[in-house]
């Protein structure tokens, strides 16, 4: 089974646990069966695979994402990386490319795609087999939808033509208002989960009606010129092949803080107190310093190096007008190699841990207006610095001028303070280099 | 004029903002004329001597606070400091015999005692002259009583023999409830505001009479003996030379978040954002990290490396036994050279920040059990590293393995990454040195 697993969205929304790098899907909330928290990235891939062992999956991300998608899954799915974003039509068009062109995937196969922020219970993901049956059986598109438990203005709205088990769809409803929702449940209307199957021929052909291309090579590099369009709107309100499989699954998009207390049921998750005259409130703390609570009623406070958000429950449904208020300097990021967090901006300096994981590297780059110190606080590894290769372990320093290319290697997990010293420090004077 | 301002009192009720080090009186907290927040021991140090520039202040403090008031303070004030804390009277005995043998003050001088923590508009002030009269010509203690604005049972009270503007006093009543504060109000009783007046000799002699010393270096020395006793018990409920001055000033003893809120008058102090849905809410940040408060009402948010306090105001007023749940490591500090803030502790090591004021340095110092790095973030100062002086500024990089003597002298204001290596770091590893 081919799944097709979609990760986009931007971080306003569960600010400040989310930033411009991390996304929703890659917070560490939910706390798996061996005590250990997990992002929403690495809980469905890990129910997919305990259901299909032997699913192939591939990630259709953006750009900034790719490092933290490496850095969650490791090597064991492949990765397409949409130049920029387009929405979410060009985004499936473009990995579908890189299935048939690059991973040689047979055109006739049935694919799945899937949101990767879709909270599920673990039984949810049976229906993917039938899903994928429904889909080559019928030559068109399966989609998956749920009964509706509340009215939902923020959702999606599949209405099926007869409410059997498998049904032809009639059309779509994307957010309506509540009315028109309230009517459309009662008509029968199902919620759009977001997962569809279908024969990969079945979207290519369609997608060379909408986009020039050739191939993979030619979409990519044409990409920039594409139009946004989600998939719905290109293909779901067009196409006449659709079929809807109905699960009574719960559907919860978790896009607030509010839904996530709800469903991890941790009334605090991180270095936390909460006195026993709070209600209702939730404390979730990805920084090192303790949060005190005294005396709240329905109260959520989320923190990070980002940020530090206390708000009511029922206003912290939207606090993006807010978040705006506010610098959105990235101070955290997963990084393929690793993790790093910002300690300290300063004049004209920025102080950074980093943790590089074992047998993992940076890029071999320099930086055109900074100097660098590398402080190693343990681990064991190499560095190269303009070619020098020389062993490091805990308490060794390596100092790098401005215009000098540099890389650290990890053999153990190595933990380092680095200093960046310069005027105007950005992420982007970064220049790559091949290792010579 | 003579002044001594006894600065005491622990950490915990005005937590994050203070801890062990920070007392509530060190915090910066009020905006001064220039706009630049001032801390209580700043403030009442500029009241002062805008009402007497000639005045000569001593502040009668402990070991740990010394570094915070010469920080604050610079060399402008003498400090008594009390080798371990003995509540009130031994600090005032030490501190006369400071006066006495240290600074050569004559006995028969009065001396005004005034808490640190006193928040009081200008005016007051101009009453301390009055007040040495007072003692002065009646050979006693002249206390400062001010007139009740409500029933407080956190107060002492001074009850006078009559209602006239200075009286004798009749007797004392600490802390009373509730019924007997009513009782005490109406019959004419007064808030003692901890200020009072005498000749030197006058209490000196009782000093003699309590403690059996013989001049200062001998009540330093056996002061770890002395059983610890107020002020107010071992003279005011005893002696019967005892004058009160009326006021009518407010009497605001800021211990709590509430009342320091409603002092300042200011919704956020530092880094910060309040929704316009908030009501009655306050920020006071003083971390580098943003806060963004939605829709809270009553709530007071206070932060800083040591913590991040979310209460609702009605329960800030005493939040000690929740923060002794909570780690106490201090995570920053004003030291006599400068101040550092700690960054980051991880396994094995610590990193902080530190600046050095122009014209300050560190003590000459060695640590047993851990290795250091200072990486220069900018400024111009020197080193000292086991012996060898050295010119260093931004960019430079000093590394010292334990057991060698390291200092480091800020001829600009320096500032420093300083990373710390070793088993169990902890602040008591330290010896100091004479510099060669």
């Amino acid at each position: 089974m081919h799944i097709l697993l979609l990760s986009g969205g931007s971080g306003k929304k569960l600010w400040p646990l989310s930033n411009d790098i991390r996304s929703k899907q890659f917070i560490k909330l939910f706390k798996n069966e061996d005590g250990k928290y997990e992002s929403m990235i690495q809980r469905i891939y890990r129910q997919i695979t305990a259901c299909y062992p032997d699913a192939k999956i591939t990630v259709a991300t953006s750009r900034s994402q790719a490092s933290t998608v490496l850095n969650q899954l490791e090597d064991k799915v492949g990765i397409s990386v949409e130049p920029e974003r387009k929405d979410t039509f060009p985004a499936i068009a473009m990995a579908l490319e890189y299935l048939k062109d690059v991973e040689s995937v047979p055109e006739d196969e049935p694919v799945i795609v899937c949101p990767v922020d879709l909270y599920m219970e673990d039984d949810f993901f049976a229906l993917f087999e039938e899903l994928t049956d429904i889909a080559r059986h019928n030559r068109g598109i399966a989609l998956l939808g749920t009964v509706p438990h509340e009215v939902q203005v923020d959702y999606g709205y599949i209405i099926p033509d007869t409410d059997s088990r498998i049904s032809r769809v009639r059309s779509f409803k994307e957010k309506p208002d509540a009315m028109t929702a309230k009517r459309l449940i009662k008509d029968g209307a199902l919620f759009n989960a977001g997962v569809f199957a279908f024969p990969m021929s079945y979207v290519l052909d369609l997608a060379h009606e909408l986009i020039a291309f050739h191939d993979y090579d030619d979409l990519y590099s044409s990409y920039r010129g594409i139009k946004p369009i989600s998939f719905d709107r290109a293909i779901l309100e067009k196409a006449d092949n659709i079929y809807v499989l109905r699960s009574t699954a719960f559907l919860n998009d978790l896009g607030t803080w509010n839904a996530i207390a709800e469903v991890t049921g941790e009334r605090i998750i991180g270095d936390g107190y909460l006195s026993d005259s709070c209600r209702n409130s939730n404390v979730i703390n990805d920084l090192d310093i303790p949060i005190l609570a005294v005396g709240l009623d329905d109260i959520v406070i989320s923190a990070s190096q980002q940020g530090i958000l206390v708000s009511n429950k029922e206003e912290s449904v939207d606090i993006s007008p807010y978040v705006s208020h506010i610098s959105q300097e990235v101070m955290f990021a997963e990084k393929s190699w690793g993790e790093l967090k910002v300690l300290d901006i300063g004049d004209d300096s920025v102080t950074i841990k980093l943790v590089v994981k074992a047998g993992k590297h940076m890029s071999y780059h320099n930086h055109e207006h900074r100097d660098e110190v590398w402080v190693i606080l343990n681990g064991n590894g190499r560095t190269i610095v303009d070619g020098m290769e020389q062993p490091v372990s805990g308490g060794d320093v390596i100092t790098m001028e401005a215009g000098c290319r540099h890389t650290i290697i990890a053999d153990s997990d190595l933990t380092v303070i680095e200093v960046q010293r310069g005027k105007d420090i950005t992420t982007k004077d970064k220049k790559k280099y091949e290792l010579e």
